[in-house]
């Protein structure tokens, strides 16, 4: 069969199991997930093993560390994907729920109803626990999949593809409500984001370079996150306990994560006070500093931050920092640079606080917390297939409820248009 | 200057009038409508006029009786948009709503902030009614928008385009918020739709096949609405009186509408009891009726329908009928032939009426009421930008809500991520 061929028959097979389990009740969906969990647990062995044949060939190919960080399944990963089912197994069902069901003049009933989007292609990297995440949110809220992890996973993510095979068929829903790609044929990602007839909706997951490409090429709608530039400005009526602890989380507690802090601003009322108790942290720390020229002069140790600086996403113990006018200006440079990620204010000003709230376009905007909080889990929504930095249809963390859509509902006794 | 150079200055000041434009406050969006009301009232022999060299060149190109009207500015039409430029300052603002704004265990506040979309590029034919409802559905939702009318309405568009701005700029809002595209060159349209750094989102209004045109070329997401072809259930459960007055008015009461009827599914128990009811009011409306073979054999008056006649949105006054066993063969030749529009099912039958409403995966699911309800007055979203056949975003009638998104808000004070 050729890729075209069986990509479209991928296609095909997920169209009519999105049907059933479109219509599946919650507690099926629950039962599945968690057999799907306890074969999981069982198969750790296996598991383990066809990991290795992947850890081995990757080995072999030279793969970076961080990477083969990301592509190891151990004994922890396994109760983590197992974990995870668990908690994806206890949200909300988000399907059926109608909202905002009244009376109009006319005497029908109008209101909404959430329904699965039907078909979701996920495109992610060499991560195997991808697999079980986005196999566990598409089928919990109603939506069949088709799986295309990086081929340096292929064995893991067969394995686990066959534990998920096995619990569907255990809980009596069609295996292909989960599906991954087997072929490493990188056509097979070509084809997948052009099936408009079988797939609704495209999510890729990995660098940007990854899903600048799929969305260029994509035919199908994609959930897209690109890159997160994000900023944190302290005013100068900031509260310098809370702007020092806020400026370190956000850029120290994790760096390679897309909600760390890339840029900070500071208000120029407050840097010279505020600036050598950052640096002291920041420079303990190993982070290097880029500064604009005010910084530069505070901040012996800064080098200079070019324009570049402002445009990147460093992923690194890296920050530059730039001394603004105060609230207007900060806004005006979120505005330029920023990709519409996450945005946060640290001030006591109740004013600013709300224009700053009102004014900043991004998919999280906040105030007087660390920008590490852009996250499914710490939003409540659960578990995140991805976060968005589009404006239609989701945008932040996508949890269940980006996976859904409304439909209307009309409920009548006979009634016809006038 | 050239088309590209044009249409990209469009874009730029409709970008930089957008970001104004979402931080303005209902108030004055509202005066600035009312104005335009104002405006449009005391200009309406120039309206008129202008409307009437638009006219003068259909009539010489052999336009269409059909078209000719949708041309026409007459009284009644200055009248009507009138009262929508009020009806539309009437509404409630959703911009800067926030919701679900709830503690996590971590002590932040997350919610959610309706926030508009930026700048909506609608291109429509030659309806100028158009123009000003969909510019003031975008003024209100606090979107920039640019507007591509028909090239047969150029000089009605030039005409309303000036009351616009002049509302606007006595209004003190930038007068780029609404735009129109001044230059009749067909390249325009191509242009615009691949403004990606300045236009979030397309609405094409119009027939099936410019909208088709435009979601291929598009680079930008596309919120469309490509046919209606909509069906009625009957079920053997039916009241006949309910069934019989729904079945007509989704037929009759309009034909060129695209939530009208275009096929009518009849459950086999009550076939017989119905068909000639119905036969009886549709031929005296001059209804051409095409049937399945069983039906042939009830209505001697219908034809053979062909396959191609489940396909079919006729927007006339021709019906497809076809007998089913029950449920579930109409909801099998919904999900086959349907486009997702509307669909309705007649019943007095509580779970056949439940399954309905669950498993039909159209925009609008109705029980016991006329399809021709699906509309966005009949739903009181006040007025509609369009109805949208799609699932992601937005899905059936197309209000303000529709033009804006949600962006996630997080209160803290002084919270970091552990």
């Amino acid at each position: 069969m050729d890729i075209k061929t069986y990509m479209q028959d991928l296609g095909i097979k997920a169209r009519t199991a999105a049907k059933e389990i479109s219509r599946t009740e919650s507690g099926k969906k629950n039962l599945a997930l968690l057999k799907i969990a306890e074969i999981i647990e069982q198969n750790q062995t296996i598991l383990i093993a066809e990991n290795q044949k992947d850890l081995a060939v990757a080995n072999q190919n030279g793969l970076d560390a961080a990477s083969l960080d990301r592509l190891t399944i151990s004994a922890k990963s396994v109760v983590a994907m197992v974990e995870g089912l668990k908690q994806v197994a206890a949200l909300t069902d988000p399907v059926g729920e109608i909202s905002n069901l009244s009376y109009r003049p006319s005497g029908i009933q109008v209101g909404q109803m959430r329904v699965p989007l039907g078909v979701i292609g996920i495109i992610y990297e060499s991560r195997p626990n991808v697999t079980i995440d986005a196999a566990a949110l598409c089928l919990k809220s109603g939506n069949a999949c088709i799986l295309r992890g990086g081929s340096e996973a292929i064995h893991s993510n067969q394995a686990i593809a066959a534990c998920i095979s096995e619990g569907l068929a255990a809980s009596g829903l069609p295996i292909e409500t989960v599906q991954i790609v087997t072929t490493t044929d990188r056509a097979a990602v070509g084809e997948l984001i052009t099936l408009k007839d079988y797939v609704d909706v495209i999510v890729p997951r990995g660098g940007k370079s990854l899903i600048a490409r799929i969305s260029q090429d994509a035919t199908i709608p994609v959930i897209k996150h690109l890159d997160g530039i994000c900023h944190v400005y302290i005013d100068d009526k900031a509260d310098l306990d809370k702007a020092v602890k806020i400026a370190d989380n956000a850029k120290t507690h994790r760096y390679g994560v897309c909600n760390a802090m890339e840029t900070l601003l500071i208000a120029e009322g407050i840097a010279a006070k505020i600036l050598p108790l950052l640096t002291d942290i920041y420079l303990t720390k190993g982070v290097e500093l880029r500064g604009c020229l005010k910084t530069c002069s505070l901040v012996p140790q800064a080098i200079r931050a070019s324009d570049e600086d402002w445009h990147t996403e460093y992923l690194a113990p890296i920050l530059s920092i730039k001394i603004v006018h105060g609230l207007d200006e900060a806004i005006e440079h979120i505005s330029q640079y920023s990709s519409a990620h996450t945005e946060a204010i640290v001030t006591e000003d109740y004013t600013r606080a709300r224009r700053f709230l009102r004014e900043v376009d991004s998919s999280s905007v906040m105030i007087n917390a660390s920008t590490r909080f852009a996250d499914g889990f710490e939003y409540g929504l659960g578990a995140e297939i991805g976060i968005s930095t589009d404006k239609l249809h989701a945008r932040g963390p996508v949890g269940l409820t980006g996976l859904t859509s409304l439909k209307y509902i009309v409920l009548g006794d006979g009634h016809i248009r006038q």
